[in-house]
């Protein structure tokens, strides 16, 4: 079986770079620093994240941490200047494959191994990295049909290394998954953020945190995910084209809703409905059922604290919070999802304690 | 200037209606309940929303909370069983208001004045009420061009009465706003799921944060939502004609981006960031700049409140919350977001306590 030993060589000071490499410093592990900004080096390394790499420098494995446009280039010459494992950390793992295996020998080719980590951040850069960015995420490893055991084994390492979770995936399999559950939802977020673009104050007056929920990755820096999609277009023109189906056969069923008939209409409704059921649980475990329990909270420095003070002492896990922004006065009502049996607790507890709740 | 004294009558003691009637009580005034569900009345006046109607009740104010298809009917039976002010609370206002203009006399119509309070929750019925439902929240009064000044006076009345804030718009207008924040929002929800409801597991098992929220108001109830996009029907599809263009042009963008010509993508997700921007900030003030802060939280009852507590120490005030689901281990990654000038401060505080933190 494969050891990780080190020196682990990250390519690309950036976030994710910078990252891995305080995770494996964590573990105890030698890391090499490389990219092309001296100052991301300069920063990582003294974040703790590891050491300027040197000509003599012989890495065991090569994590490639630069930007889409650049991964198949940076990936050949990790292969060429080294006999090292190389992955990169990319999140489109076909495109790039397909260029590399144009570039190297097959010899080459087998000490490659895509992979993905599920983590990343509204910022990027150095200053942004954490030790524990993939603590308990999902990796996805994605060998190719002609990678050697031995290197696929190294790169579910770095993972479990990095506290990840490695989830093994063919490398055309995980770009459909990936253009699924965070390409397609990321361009839906955008095109309905863009029809707010375009409305008078007064109709975003009456936003509630559907709509900002449904929107917030819209934010995300333009230029990376002109890459990303870009990189995976085919998988997402293949889905965008489903969705585009999907949208005309919901506005048949809307006409048909306005004209009497809401069979079709429901239907639409329900397949939703079905599609948010379908993803799993906390935990990777089953789903269990949840229930909202809406407290009114002042909204100022520790009554957040206060509240959940409260509902600890009630013995009650919080399982997800939101706070709904407060157009009109300083409180904020904020939501706190738990375990439907224990909703009753909860509200007991937090209403003798003084607290204006409701389910 | 109108004052409202009560009575006021609720028709439809659900989740809306009876939290109406509790939040009038609140306020000191007499409420009247009825519903066609017998069973519903007795239990909102057991919970104190109001006392059961009796024939020769005279109320000065009539809120009508039935579902979205028996709102015209509900409205003008009120008009034509009193000489009350009539308003209502649901989510479309101009297809019931024409076919109310229809059947009452334009004496009658005077007094009618619809209203919408942007609040809900994914339960329904009398136990789900509240007294704060409304606290804080907008609430649309859309006068037709024929109301009374004093009727549309009242409504905003029982807005405050109910701890909203009236906003005015025309109910035309209303209907193309919230076609906008919430039906055109809610659909793409809804097709972004139908897409997972076909995926593999272990493509579901790399979802994070982004389709989760993305997805989430696709869960509610379809028997309600088909009622209120095939009320609003003209204004949805205006829409999502506009949508399916923008998406055409989407698909054409990555097109050619995969063909090396990015700028149509570019423009397109720079059109998404703008529109997120344009979303009020909290208390409809200047949207502030926000940070995160991520923080590993062991996944038992009291550590959330541990952080809070060490949040609050350091005088940092939480704007927002969301708790990552772990897909592999009992520890919750928890995103707290706060203004951006207290970055360090609650980064330092937290790390200061032994917590794991990263931006």
């Amino acid at each position: 079986m494969s050891e990780l030993a080190g020196p682990v060589e990250v390519v690309g000071a950036g976030l994710l770079g910078t990252s891995v490499g305080l995770a494996c410093r964590r573990a105890g592990l030698e890391v090499l620093l490389s990219d092309v900004k001296p100052s991301h080096v300069r920063t990582a390394s003294g974040l703790g994240a590891g050491r300027p790499r040197r000509p003599q420098d012989r890495p065991q494995l090569v994590v490639v941490a630069v930007p889409p446009d650049h991964l198949a280039e940076a990936i050949v010459a990790a292969l060429e200047g080294s006999d090292a494992v190389v992955t990169d950390v990319g999140s489109v793992k076909g495109a790039p494959l397909a260029e590399v295996t144009e570039a190297v020998t097959p010899e080459a080719l087998a000490r490659y191994v895509g992979s993905h980590p599920m983590a990343g951040s509204e910022r990027s850069g150095p200053l942004a990295a954490s030790a524990a960015l993939f603590d308990g995420r999902p990796w996805a490893v994605t060998p190719h049909a002609g990678a050697s055991p031995e290197a696929v084994e190294l790169v579910d390492e770095l993972a479990r290394v990095c506290g990840a979770v490695a989830v093994r995936l063919d490398p055309a399999d995980h770009d459909l998954a990936v253009a699924r559950i965070s390409h397609v939802p990321h361009l839906a977020a955008v095109l309905v953020a863009a029809q707010l673009a375009k409305a008078p104050a007064d109709h975003l007056a009456l936003s509630g945190q559907g709509v900002r929920d449904v929107t917030r990755i819209a934010a995300s820096d333009p230029g990376l995910w002109q890459q990303i999609v870009g990189a995976n277009a085919d998988a997402v023109l293949g889905l965008l084209a489903q969705v585009r189906a999907d949208l005309d056969a919901l506005i048949d069923a809307i006409d048909g809703a306005h004209h009497g008939d809401a069979t079709a209409l429901g239907a639409v409704l329900a397949r939703g409905v079905a599609g948010t059921a379908a993803i799993p649980g906390k935990h990777g475990g089953p789903v269990r059922p949840m229930a909202s329990v809406f407290v009114s909270v002042p909204d100022h420095p520790g009554e957040l604290a206060r509240l959940f003070g409260d509902a600890g002492q009630a013995g009650v896990n919080i399982e997800d919070v939101h706070i709904d922004h407060d157009p009109g006065r300083p409180v904020g009502l904020t939501e706190l999802v738990v375990a439907e049996e224990h909703t009753e607790r909860l509200l007991a507890a937090l209403e003798s304690r003084g607290w204006t709740t409701h389910r």
